[in-house]
């Protein structure tokens, strides 16, 4: 039988950017490519004796259905934690617990925009995220990111001139693939923006805490007295991404149509990896725990950035981010960037070709995006020299 | 602000049946309109078990960033014993782990359907699966249950009739809420007319493993020769909901949409949740917790029907079910259906109002749902003689 299609599914082709990232897969290969955290920042001990716990004394709380909201307790926490460190939340706000971040955003989309509708998105933006709002039929419009952060001129214009915009989507802290943290006056130029043009904002917030170097800066759901933000916070980064429990924060209003769409799809996030993750909250020092990562994060960036300096300080040019989990790389204008990523695939290092994370894929970039959480020292040290011998073929 | 929400999810307006349902968070009311297993049926010891020894040999396994497609190693044990127990599988099918059976409806509907197309269901069927259709601007065209399962006369005539049809839902075993298990020749004749009409079939089995008298009937997929069927498994009823692992098989081209759908929505299903799964099925007997289960299920089944005839007798009329987890009553045609739920939430007592389950949920319906999973056996008796007492009002 010949298969037909939704037109939202058919307009995701596996690209030839997925072509290269599947060698992220071979063990032979360093992972400078992909985004997971480092397996040292987790707390395994605390989950291992936590499990333990729940399982002894509340076992049918664990395996029995939840529901689509989220487990009252963790709910109860997370507003706390979120209202006590970051100023978010209103006596208007609802929190919503997903099974990772991503279906903020689905969940966004779902009940957001009709197929046709715009989403504003920085450019580049997470290849993640773009993938969810076009698996619904979305257009995406694309403004460009600064070294702090989104250009608020561009989305000025934007909103002024493109119809059925329905949200603006941002990465304000350490944007994923740029590293670049939005300034607070831009935060502020945003909030207003989207308030004069009736458009909600969708503020993605993975990698707030794992700030590195400078001052942080208030997120933009810190200003809301309006209720036009939609706040998507994780656990993936501080805690584990395997676990898939993550949260939103946005109006009751918009939280419960967020809910029914929830119900409609996966009917709740497990129960058991709620539990966990409340309990950890409830019986450790998570502070400290941030603290702990925050220090193996800036070791690794550190480490890479004096890699880069050392073997590519010539060939390519970056900002430093202050934190996150990417550097995004520049290369020189006579380098063709795909040829320069499947060389390095050859010499073993993977690397992701920027033109993954605009809007238009098949566009050209001089970017590429590399991670330095995933690798070990050692592969951050021998993954660099790598690309450093790859440049060397350029230079000649 | 006033908040503008997408058409598909403005159609799913919280309705007069949730607001009923809602009574059953209630812990006073006897609970005979959900649709939970019953917690005696899970196998705790095995879980804890599990859990420890994989947190402690494979931490990071259970932790870290996992593929969409799902776990491999569960994903060759779910082909091997699908292939061996039910006969499903062929060379061009491939399996998708998910987050709960329902994802397979979401993920099913995302990759076939554009806003608009039509999914054709059994009337009644399953609320959950039909608002997830909904989510996505499907229409639904009803076909009626018959005591042997779908009515295949009105069936192809909706096939004959009706413009882009895209798939078929049923659920064969002990249908939800109708508890009608469909014949083979039934069976055989919705094959037939998929192939020749070329629509897919989305074959829900969540109950398949919980019959408690009469034979197996063959499924539809193990009939599939042509890759035109979809198959959703699940834990849920043989394991534990609250974990949320479950599995699609459909051919390879289909299930590779599907992943793409699944990586955009919320990445993957937790990984400690899929090596739970895993690790009972490799070091545990499955097959002796499954007859074990069934004669709980039997029980219950046996009990609840003894007190209907008892109660009610000469008030309901009701099929007797070889399985699943529902009975579906049929009250006299003097009774105002939504008045009799009314008044049991007044004798606290919740069960489901039968317009839950049609397509269009405003009609009228004489039926209503019960639950004999979830109640301890306590419940049941009191909870259908309190139903006893709502029929005698009716009778003075």
């Amino acid at each position: 039988m010949e298969y037909t299609f939704s037109n939202k599914i058919s307009s995701l082709q596996p690209s030839a950017i997925r072509e290269i990232l599947k060698a992220t897969s071979d063990p032979s290969i360093i992972p400078l490519a992909a985004g997971n955290p480092a397996p040292d920042a987790f707390p395994v001990d605390e989950v291992r004796a936590i499990a333990k716990d729940i399982l002894e004394k509340r076992p049918i709380d664990a395996l029995q259905y939840g529901v689509s909201e989220g487990y009252q307790p963790l709910r109860d926490t997370v507003m706390e934690w979120q209202k006590n460190d970051e100023n978010i939340g209103r006596d208007f706000d609802s929190v919503l617990i997903v099974s990772g971040a991503t279906q903020v955003m689905d969940l966004t989309t779902k009940v957001l925009c009709n197929e046709g509708d715009t989403v504003i998105c920085e450019e580049p933006s997470f290849i993640g995220s773009l993938n969810c709002f076009r698996s619904y039929g979305c257009r995406l419009k694309g403004i460009p990111v600064e070294a702090d952060g989104i250009d608020v001129n561009a989305l000025e214009e934007a909103l002024k001139t493109t119809e059925n915009v329905k949200f603006i989507y941002t990465i304000p802290n350490f944007q994923n693939p740029s590293g670049a943290t939005m300034s607070l006056e831009k935060r502020k130029r945003v909030y207003e923006l989207a308030e004069e043009y009736g458009v909600i904002i969708l503020e993605d917030n993975p990698y707030g805490y794992l700030r590195v170097s400078g001052e942080p800066v208030p997120t933009i759901k810190s200003m809301d007295e309006d209720g036009i933000v939609i706040y998507a916070g994780s656990f993936s980064k501080i805690l584990a991404p395997g676990l898939r429990v993550a949260f939103g924060i946005a109006p009751q209003k918009i939280i419960a149509k967020m809910t029914v769409g929830k119900q409609a799809s996966d009917v709740h996030t497990p129960c058991l990896n709620q539990m966990i993750v409340d309990e950890w909250f409830k019986n450790y020092d998570v502070k400290a725990h941030i603290s702990k990562i925050q220090k193996i994060y800036k070791k690794k960036l550190d480490l890479m950035c004096d890699c880069i300096d050392k073997e590519l300080g010539d060939f390519v040019e970056y900002v430093r981010p202050e934190g996150g989990l990417f550097i995004w790389c520049r290369l020189p204008d006579n380098v063709n960037m795909i040829e320069f990523v499947q060389k390095a695939v050859e010499k073993k290092v993977a690397v992701v070709p920027g033109n993954a994370f605009l809007m238009d894929d098949t566009a050209s970039t001089q970017y590429i995006r590399l991670n330095f959480s995933t690798p070990s020292d050692e592969g951050i040290v021998n993954g660099i020299k790598a690309l450093g011998e790859v440049a060397k073929e350029y230079r000649k």
